[in-house]
């Protein structure tokens, strides 16, 4: 007996941090179950990770194309693919599953130029697959009572926006003293790994897709400025952009933002009231009506509306968290699957797909191209 | 091949809320199996939720009885039980389970009455079984980091406490326009199903265990009001504490207070400092050295001794949540378990146990008891 | 020529703290002017007081006992004396310019006994004058919003009052090796100077007005601790109190509380929504109605009610701070004052008065004396 | 007898809101008495006003022309004049005032075209007068403390800087229903009383100001897109700037942010650490050292350097408000004026002055230019 959904999974070995969120979070609902995958490049670590979860020792893989060849050759083969390994490996490894016919949920950025985009994109849609790129924070509730309630007209029409996601962990690379320190961040700056952006594509990407969810707005064009203080990629960034509908807004992006840890602030502002949201709440949403008090509407909470407020999975007050984020992500993504594999469309597509990771590597090349370019609009349409 | 640890569980069908986090609690680490359970009353709920964790069919029992009773006898029986049915049941099924020599793990309060808890925590002790409460909050990263801070002096000898723990959602229990609603609440108010006490017994008794935990206090004697506003059983109390170093504190709990969600608030004044613990943002910690601002420790970040905080299982800014409370306090039972399993002395007892439990249910009949007597100092020690 | 009201001031020369923020405060509005003072018992202080606000020289006083003389036998003597001085000080003071038959602001506590408050409560009734008592805090716009709501039912009827004033700047008594530092606070714990109470007298008190003053409740009875820490007066208390309407509350004061700067926060829970205060960012409520989401009414906004918002005299987000406090309790007996020299009823009385300096004496000595009792009720009807 | 400055008001009848504000707050401190006044045309609140305040009536004037001329040749005339009419009359006011020898201060915007802001600064340097432009929030003792710990170099080299001044109160003009309510805001959004600009004029140089006071940091260029939502002048405006050290920052002003009230909120980021000020809270400073956690510095404590914080007025704990933030200003320029006449190089220059002034009519204009030609670079050096 087992699960109605089996998955693979490529990198996250129980050493790596971001493979056990996915895990876990695939593990809130009881639908899918991990049988095979290509965790690590060291041996003992693929092992290890396989057994902890009891992956069959021949769906344990030494590298992903065999993995790909084999599950799609199986008839029990898996139903999906998680693609957690670090970025400048996403691209090939997500082609070579959906050459091989096998849905993909990969970890963003979907990969690094936008002709590569295009592929996976194109690739996905011909081969009739389910690919997602797992923005995280379109997965928490109160990020879909925030687009439900704007879709529904309470904030009216949308005037500004104003967002930003803020750290300081790179902080140290601006102290040559530390320099020794390094190792581990240090590749977020080299281009290799990172592409043509470290702080723009790490996280300004997230700006991006957030309030593209939420406001359902499409960017017209936009200019920035990026900063390097001296290193190769950028590590802090200032951006205008504008709306198809006219509008204006404003992102910041920095990792050197000393006191902020991981602050996605996003704040929409409409004719007819307001709403502003925080990463580090995320149970909590404050709406503002025109002429009225702020509101710190929370997670939970009778007064939310049923169709968003049904993500959520604890009582008002219990706070959920960073996993649960991800958990409604694949919860989605799984439920589309199961309708997919019955034949029928799916009854949901509440997650962030090829096309999001699309745009968001569109967003990080236009902003680079318009800081190289003196801070000149790209348009975006 | 399997986990190393398995476990069952009485109570918890999939349609039920608590027994959901416990099970998500015990996957947040990959030890722990379930392999049996008595989930329902409901032959089709109970079968459903075996089904969905993969029991197998003849380890899903009708009746706990029954089910102390073949795993107990089975070479690879459960090496403990989790129990998350209604209170009043507690006390009969913990105590079948232990005199078959098996772990337990009990939600609280543990049982209605003293006796019954003292029979409890003596089994236990007799037959050399780990027996956990589930006091949620002391699993929180950031209640063990304050624990430690306290422990380590930071805020010098503790000079006044002030807790409280407050809701809102029986606040329709005063409407009586509002009657008919009240099927999911009422039962809270009822002695038959809540012993002798609704709120201090459901709430209060979480102040006492975290205040004890992170402050290492005892209770020395205690006064106290409740009230009941023409119901069966109090749905509010304000406390008045002597602690063991002659010190006072202050607790209020309550569950008509507008506006409350899950307002556990912890405050801890030392002579050289404070400590401030707020359950809706359990990854913030206000310490303020005495002639220093107030600073917010988070969860995750450097500055905070290693061995607290070695229980973040996210990086800073990134929201646990309260599934992870509950996953650091099977952490460590299961640790013991694994210990105790080898032949070793537990390398934590960090959990809270029957002992625990114990004193929670004294302290609720202490206040219920001057409550009674006009408010009169009842002792604890 | 000159301003319609004018008065005099005993204690308060331009070294003072209090004295400033008095005649600041009177000066907000346009009303009054100071014309004569007893400012201090060093001459050269007394004088430069005179001089700084334009007193004639003949009208600076070495002692009160001839100010009082002199001031009610002009012609244009002063409408009314504002008492500045030391605690123990008001109660011979107000006594003499009442006998005089002057009107009367003094600084809280009225005195330290209640036969005294009985007395000056009696005398002034007697000769028909106006008295004011200074418990700043229900100045404050916010207070008499939230005074407003509660008047009309906005959170229905009250169960549960939670109310604290917190501050640390004592916390040095509690070091023994800070003891040369002490020579300014520690009066505060010398009988002498402090009457039978400490922390009750000088903030536990202004509890009691606010909520008094917010919700009209009576307190019927109360119980106390108090904590000395080895001094000869309280430094921190603890307190359950019962109201006319059956409801309990609890009030929790100290001055050792570390990181506390002026911490009075007020909350009341009713059966249909509740209002919580912070004096710290004292032009915000919080206002939660039952069912509903917390929000934050700032003074100055167009949705809070006209009565009680026309105090307000700066539009919302500029903070008006604790002058304005005092200046609207100024405001409102000078505009009695006013209605009284013309011969007409006073078209306000929304400030503190006699009475509540009178509960205030009975309040403190009421706490003392549960907590000598071992806690036990004292009756206050 | 008197007090040593004697100043007269332009604008500012006791019907006005912010003439009332200067004159409250140049009598916090005793050393300015108002001689002298042209408060309005409306011949009866000229007279009230100048009644109120105790002006003769000799020197309540007609036309501000006729009270330059006849101030400026008494013998005991005005030291300087407040001139707190509507922006487009500042110009010509402040002319007369200087060209007569007086000393002025004048509201923001100093005036509306670059041509005349150079010209008052000239005249003033010209006639050796004391000229300050009243940009509040400066004058909050939480801004000189944020200046002294940049100068200090607490926060190290700064890399980012992220500031925003966000109102709502112009929303009703985006809502056409409301056409017939705007009589009194309509104004700002006519060219004629507002010059080029209204947001980024009226609060947009709020945050230029602030961020160049509390930095030193000159601005290199800038670029902006501004939004007229239909309307003649701005309502909202997004500006990414370059300062001189080379680093980005962006500004956002907006009037039409649904929920904030008068939202001046400045963050500056530095390689050691960030400061984070909220005018809403104005007492209070975030300070976050490098790898340490957020702390809440607050005005009155004594872990604040003294210098700056002498400016405090009241116990830490005792919000000071709006009010007090003007008063700084005056205190300072008073003090200036009375080293000035009595011969001395004035021992504070810390107020905002004509350069000020001037500097912010430049970016003014700088940020329409931007938004006009595309939202290219502006060069401000």
């Amino acid at each position: 007996m087992g699960k109605q959904i089996k998955y693979g999974m490529v990198g996250g070995d129980v050493h790596a941090f971001i493979g056990e969120v996915h895990r876990k979070a695939i593990n809130y609902d009881t639908r899918a179950q991990l049988v095979a995958g290509c965790f690590s490049d060291i041996p003992e670590y693929n092992a290890e990770t396989g057994e902890a979860y009891g992956v069959e020792k021949d769906r344990v893989y030494e590298n992903y194309v065999e993995m790909a060849e084999k599950e799609s050759s199986r008839p029990d083969g898996i139903d999906f693919v998680s693609i957690v390994t670090p970025n400048f490996l996403h691209y090939e490894m997500a082609k070579t599953f959906l050459e091989k016919g096998i849905n993909v949920v990969c970890e963003k950025p979907l990969c690094f130029e936008i002709e590569q985009a295009q592929e996976l994109k194109n690739l996905a849609e011909k081969k009739n697959l389910l690919f997602a790129v797992t923005y995280t924070y379109g997965g928490y509730t109160m990020a879909k009572v925030m687009k439900e309630m704007i879709s529904e007209g309470k904030i009216g029409n949308i005037v500004a926006i104003n967002a930003e996601y803020a750290q300081d962990w790179l902080l140290d690379v601006l102290s040559p003293e530390k320099k020794d320190e390094l190792k581990l961040s240090i590749w977020r700056t080299n281009p290799k790994y990172s592409g043509i952006s470290n702080c723009v594509g790490d996280i300004g990407t997230h700006i991006e897709y957030f309030v593209s969810y939420v406001t359902g707005l499409k960017i017209k064009r936009l200019l920035a400025t990026t900063n390097t203080y001296g290193h190769a990629l950028d590590l802090n960034s200032n951006i205008i952009l504008e709306y198809e509908n006219g509008v204006n807004g404003a992102y910041w992006c920095s990792q050197v933002a000393a006191g902020k840890l991981n602050g996605l602030l996003v704040r929409i502002y409409g004719d007819k009231g307001s709403l502003e949201w925080d990463q580090h709440y995320p149970d909590y949403l404050v709406y503002t009506p025109k002429d009225g008090a702020p509101q710190t509407l929370s997670r939970g909470c009778g007064y939310i509306k049923e169709k968003a407020a049904s993500f959520s999975r604890l009582p008002c007050g219990h706070p959920e968290g960073f996993y649960v984020a991800f958990a409604n992500i694949y919860k989605n993504y799984i439920t589309a699957l199961i309708d997919k594999k019955a034949g029928k469309t799916p009854s949901t597509m509440d997650f962030p797909t090829v096309e999001d990771g699309y745009n968001g590597v569109r967003f990080v090349h236009a902003v680079i191209e318009s800081a190289k370019n003196g801070s000149t609009w790209v348009e975006m349409e």
